[in-house]
């Protein structure tokens, strides 16, 4: 049995997880469980799996997990941790040997890097970890001879295409996007988008943050990032199209000509399920893909100029060094602006733009150095959106 | 640089694996080359590839050739060799690597057991060598370890797709078909359909009995019982779909419930590449494949009513033993009935279902019985088409 431990339990792919486990039963042990606030369910996921370990946002949150752990008679209480502090406990908790590393945003960062360094295969759902630290990451991982396991559905399909290929036969690696809930809207449209609209993704059911970032197309900017780090790629190797029906997951091409493309249906279980049984691939309780059912699949280039964080993001990683963490981060807050309906959808790329023209690139050589240019990039947009009570666009 | 040999270098292709061989300076070099009569085109590949020995149908072709040649101004004539004889001293000749098997028909069989017993790779573009005697032919390159490759474009994207995979861990073989030019076509006008309908094949450019094959659908029948040897599986793991847009060559399904497919251009020197060249891939000289171009893949289910030949095909491959080679041989006679105007297209399943139905099945143990069960099927549906000038059906 291996045991693992998940960074962001409570969020879509951390109960993904659970759910994977569950349904291989005696193959996996869930050593450790992080999450935030959300201690309901937290509790709920203790009872079922008895981790050694928690972490939980603070202090308040830890009183709460205590309270409903005794409400629901649970009286041999796991460890109590948190914070990053935590989260980090989590990530290098004893006899683990994978680390789901799915919480939102930058606070992945640390516990992922010290579970690397460890030795332990990280099954990395955070794209952000990647897109601000992949660098480090990456080097990380070779220092110590870590697998870092794409669980994101298009980059675990990339995976997928490369198993029987050499990287110097690879020729491209296409990411496919569903092209949200604003494939076909105008720009008028975009740009006045409301949250509610925002959050009604066509096809896959996620958190309300990588929602937004599918409905900017940022996600899929934020994953050619990620791609350069995981598959060891330049911008010009990396391509979007855009595949409403997100049945072909992603594809490779070969110098030869030849396209491998990965299949499935848009249920994350197949990607979790896979980095966690990887090399081997074991039987899946889902109802299997369809394609006669679906009988037609479609694809298109991107359009850069309704979605702008697309290029902003391919900008980023050709500025490189620490512009990547800027463009997260600046995105993040402006995702969170949008989400309090403090900003307009189309002031998204708008705010982003301006922080990534406002920061002064350093080399990304120390998580520091990158947790710098995240913070700074923070602060310019929360003071950039401050400013703004009184002006209507940036 | 490696030795090829080629049997059937003027088909479709032969012609195709010298172009490959034309944009691989040094990689390869043409040792011999097997035809039947058409000896302008050999004489001109003899006179730009320079084979040591070559293959003609008979004498007659054999004078026909050496005519060609002085006419060239070729003095240095290689040996020429004749019949099925000379096909096997192609096939074996001295110092070859690599052997492509692209003749037509049952012609192939010999030829290619004796290079799988010489232990040469095979790169199989011939279907009927597989389905006649495909459990012969995997035995014996299993006994000297010679390497069998596909090269029809189904199964050699097969190949691709299952490159990382292990076999235990595939769960389904999905063999993509164009659906041929009588896809939309009701059953009375494919029943009367003429040689010339027929021979308009949508996506692919091939010779006239493989093209009446795909307009009868027995080439994705022959597919299917061919993949059962390429790829150890059983009929009960092999599945067809219509894909009219012939992008995806095909996929394979793996039990985790991941599609691997290959994807390319109809091109069939791309097949012939990789089996030339594998494990290794080099750079294509060919236009890539463009997706956002074709913006539309369709997939259907076959309908095994208007094209019973695909319902004969699994039937044969259920029944095994010599059941397959029967079929076979009854579509071979057929499809040059009706090439000849001797018959209807409807006429081709109906002969191929009564052959099948008065054979008596034997073990395909021994080349010997598979060859006579091949025999007994010419000579029966010939006997049936001749009887068949009083009568309007079978």
């Amino acid at each position: 049995m291996k045991e693992i431990s998940i960074l962001g339990s409570t969020g879509s792919i951390g109960c993904n997880t659970l759910k994977v486990v569950e349904a291989f039963k005696g193959e996996f042990g869930v050593a450790a469980l992080g999450a935030g606030s959300n201690t309901e369910l937290l509790a709920e996921q203790v009872e079922a799996h008895r981790p050694r370990l928690v972490s939980v946002s603070d202090d308040e949150s830890r009183e709460k997990l205590i309270f409903e752990l005794k409400q629901r008679g649970i009286l041999n209480l796991p460890l109590i941790s948190t914070g990053v502090e935590g989260l980090t406990e989590v990530a290098t908790c004893d006899r683990v040997e994978i680390v789901i590393g799915a919480v939102v945003g930058a606070l992945g960062l640390l516990p992922t890097y010290h579970a690397l360094e460890m030795g332990r295969r990280v099954a990395l759902a955070n794209k952000e970890t990647m897109v601000i630290a992949g660098e480090l990451m990456t080097r990380a991982a070779e220092r110590s001879g870590a697998e870092l396991l794409p669980v994101d559905s298009e980059h675990n399909a990339l995976h997928q295409c490369m198993r029987g290929e050499k990287r110097e036969e690879i020729k491209r690696l296409v990411l496919t996007a569903s092209g949200g809930p604003f494939r076909n809207a105008d720009k008028q449209t975009i740009e006045n988008a409301t949250p509610a609209q925002a959050l009604k993704h066509p096809t896959w059911r996620m958190g309300a943050k990588i929602t937004i970032d599918s409905a900017t197309m940022m996600n899929k900017g934020l994953e050619v990032i990620e791609a350069q780090w995981f598959f060891n790629c330049s911008a010009d190797e990396i391509d979007v199209l855009v595949h409403p029906q997100s049945v072909v997951h992603s594809m490779v091409e070969l110098i030869d000509g030849s396209i491998i493309a990965q299949m499935g249906v848009t249920d994350m279980r197949h990607a979790i399920q896979y980095a966690l049984t990887y090399p081997a691939r074991l039987p899946s309780q889902l109802p299997p893909l369809d394609l006669t059912a679906l009988s037609k699949l479609e694809f298109f280039a991107p359009d850069t100029d309704r979605f702008p964080c697309l290029r902003l993001a391919y900008q980023a990683l050709r500025r490189g060094g620490t512009m990547p963490a800027v463009l997260n981060a600046a995105n993040e807050v402006a995702v969170a602006a949008f989400l309090d309906e403090k900003i307009r959808f189309g002031d998204i790329p708008r705010l982003i733009e301006a922080a990534c023209d406002a920061h002064q690139i350093s080399p990304a050589n120390s998580l520091e150095t990158v947790l710098n240019a995240d913070r700074w990039a923070r602060d310019w947009v929360t003071q950039k959106i401050a400013n703004q009570t009184t002006a209507v666009t940036v």
